[in-house]
């Protein structure tokens, strides 16, 4: 059977040119980048050419660009390294509809004595700038609003907040993880001081991620030991990740937005075609801002996980929420931020589209999750929509 | 000309049956392993097998296992992880020649308030027992003590250090990154209730370290977010790095005491030849408790650095001090730590063997490191060995 994979907001497939170059990487260098011999400096040079393309598909120097061992290291240490950097002040200023890796490091904050505001957001996933202006004092240490949200992908107004909060001379962190690659992400022309990325989902390796600095940021250490990235991250460098997480960006500044418009294209033929076909589906984010390739429908009535289940019986895979808390028996905190009553928000799926997919896909879930839905309905001892 | 690598302690040439299990897992298994369908299982079931094989490696169970990103995560996550889940225990004891990992998570809790004793070692590298009984309070929340120092090769007595802070009810935790592989490293055998391990230093892929945590140790999680690794470490998985670290301990432990039989005896022979041919040398370590081969000797009145590039024109590779803290100016706190006054700690080489050398290696480095340091002590201003 054919496979149709609509889950590129947990993870990508690794582009088969990364995979080469990985390969090849691996077979003759070894070498620390640390050491001081040639056989490590060659490594570090190859290093700093991944450096400079994520550097430049993100408009900013490559000396402002830190690798880390995933979005999550990124995330965190943009959080813990600016509050700890900012003596004397403890506030951090976040949204509820943040991934894991900030509203976890916002609870450590909180258990640690400090004050964390989950700014919230209207029923399309949006951040209201009257709630953040609210919430920003003389003790807010950092702002950390998402480009676009991993569930239900809207874009968040980030440029408007950097204006609000850096009036007042906050820093701003964005986590673009699920931006990067799908639209235009200019960390300059957003104007954040912090801005984190992650190779696996733009069809690089797992494993390593980046977060860009602004030169001039303050910022402490997450990891500590050894001098690794200019002593802001202590710890032997994923070096074969890095290349990958290099070849990853140059793959995907050549593909460009061609590649783009064809897989919004195909998300909007998707999307209109469920909504035809099942209406009793409910579209979960914004309507515009958004990132088009994420969709995510509730079925009421329906448990999401039979829903995958039943897909996946097809080779067609979707996800409920977000990988990173799949396992978890929790119901999304992004739908209830949205205003989802629980029993809806646990009928939700999310296909999120990429470059692996094709109108043979569409074709193909437009084909069979109508059907899965019926069938799950006719067993379904609580079934509203008759 | 021929390539003598003898820095493996700073890391370890990729095993070519690492490289290629890496590049067949890459081209075909891009799943994530927190998704609930089968291309996310397939790869969990990969990741677990390559946790069976660290565990069966180091006499443990699986699922005391806990993958992260570097020997240094894993020692972070060791430190940090369980001095914050000891609620009112805030003192910290460890080694004045701890990895900087260690070392340097040490002083960012002094720096948030914590009491933190850095043990002395004798002229030959080795912990005091007695300064150790005499650290230990009732508020003490661990000890870490490494297995062997990476600059000098000494194992110390951790057994018994576990012994003595059991006796008190303190976790052990110990840096195994320089003697997994090397020595038998068994933790039930050790009695630690933590132990970091690095795929780099065994033949794998850079990016990826394992913690022992024993069954029933109270920890905290290090980076937040998702709930990978049994909600202990957040941050989508390096999944690649995994499945060759599993690979790499697979050949390890293959390949068993006879290779590490070799790679002692080449180091004996080389040590026993530097010796013969400069007198002058300085060896330091401990003569028996030791990694064998690891060689650390100091050549008084020169600089460590001229040695080593030297060394570099012949293609003869070693290191001065530790890979970790190479790029900075600093004297090693390892040598300082044994008595070294600093220009002689600063005329400190280490060589460090492993299964890429051969007694064709040895014989090169006893041809030309002889020449070299007469070449340089008749260069040098300052050579009170005439």
């Amino acid at each position: 059977m054919r496979r149709t994979y609509l889950d590129h907001n947990a993870t990508t497939p690794v582009d088969p040119e990364v995979a080469e170059k990985m390969s090849w990487f691996l077979r003759d260098h070894f070498g620390n980048p640390s050491s001081l011999y040639p056989i490590g400096r060659r490594v570090k040079e190859l290093m700093n050419e991944a450096r400079e393309r994520v550097a430049g598909a993100l408009g900013v120097d490559r000396g402002e660009i830190y690798f880390t061992g995933s979005g999550t290291e990124s995330d965190n240490l943009a959080v813990f390294g600016t509050v700890e950097a900012a003596s004397g002040k403890d506030e951090f200023v976040t949204s509820a509809i943040e991934h894991p890796a900030v509203i976890e490091a916002g609870k450590a904050l909180e258990a640690r004595g400090g004050k964390v505001t989950y700014l919230p957001v209207d029923e399309r996933g949006t951040v209201s700038l009257d709630h953040l202006r609210s919430a920003l004092t003389p003790k807010t240490a950092l702002v950390s609003i998402m480009h676009a949200n991993n569930e239900i992908g809207t874009i968040q107004p980030v440029a408007e907040i950097v204006r609000i909060a850096h009036e007042r001379g906050i820093p701003v962190h964005t986590d673009a993880v699920q931006t990067f690659g799908k639209i235009d992400v200019d960390a300059r022309k957003l104007g954040v001081d912090l801005l984190t990325v992650s190779a696996h989902k733009i069809y690089g390796p797992k494993g390593v991620g980046a977060l860009y600095i602004r030169r001039g940021t303050t910022i402490c250490p997450f990891l500590r030991g050894g001098r690794q990235e200019r002593g802001l991250r202590a710890g032997t460098e994923n070096t074969v990740g890095i290349i990958g997480f290099g070849e990853a960006v140059r793959i995907m500044e050549e593909k460009g937005r061609k590649e783009r418009a064809r897989i919004e294209h195909l998300a909007e033929t998707l999307k209109k075609g469920v909504e035809e076909r099942i209406p009793a589906a409910r579209f979960n984010g914004h309507p515009t801002e958004r990132v088009k390739g994420t969709l995510n429908f509730a079925f009421p009535g329906l448990e999401a996980e039979a829903i995958l289940l039943a897909l996946a019986t097809k080779e067609i895979y979707v996800s409920t929420g977000s990988a990173c808390s799949e396992e978890s028996e929790e119901v999304s905190h992004v739908l209830r931020a949205i205003g989802l009553r629980p029993e809806i928000a646990r009928s939700a799926i999310r296909m999120s589209l990429g470059r692996s997919n094709t109108e043979e896909d569409v074709a193909v879930v437009l084909r069979e999750l109508p059907e899965i839905i019926k069938k799950l309905r006719s067993i379904s001892a609580f079934h509203p929509e008759g």
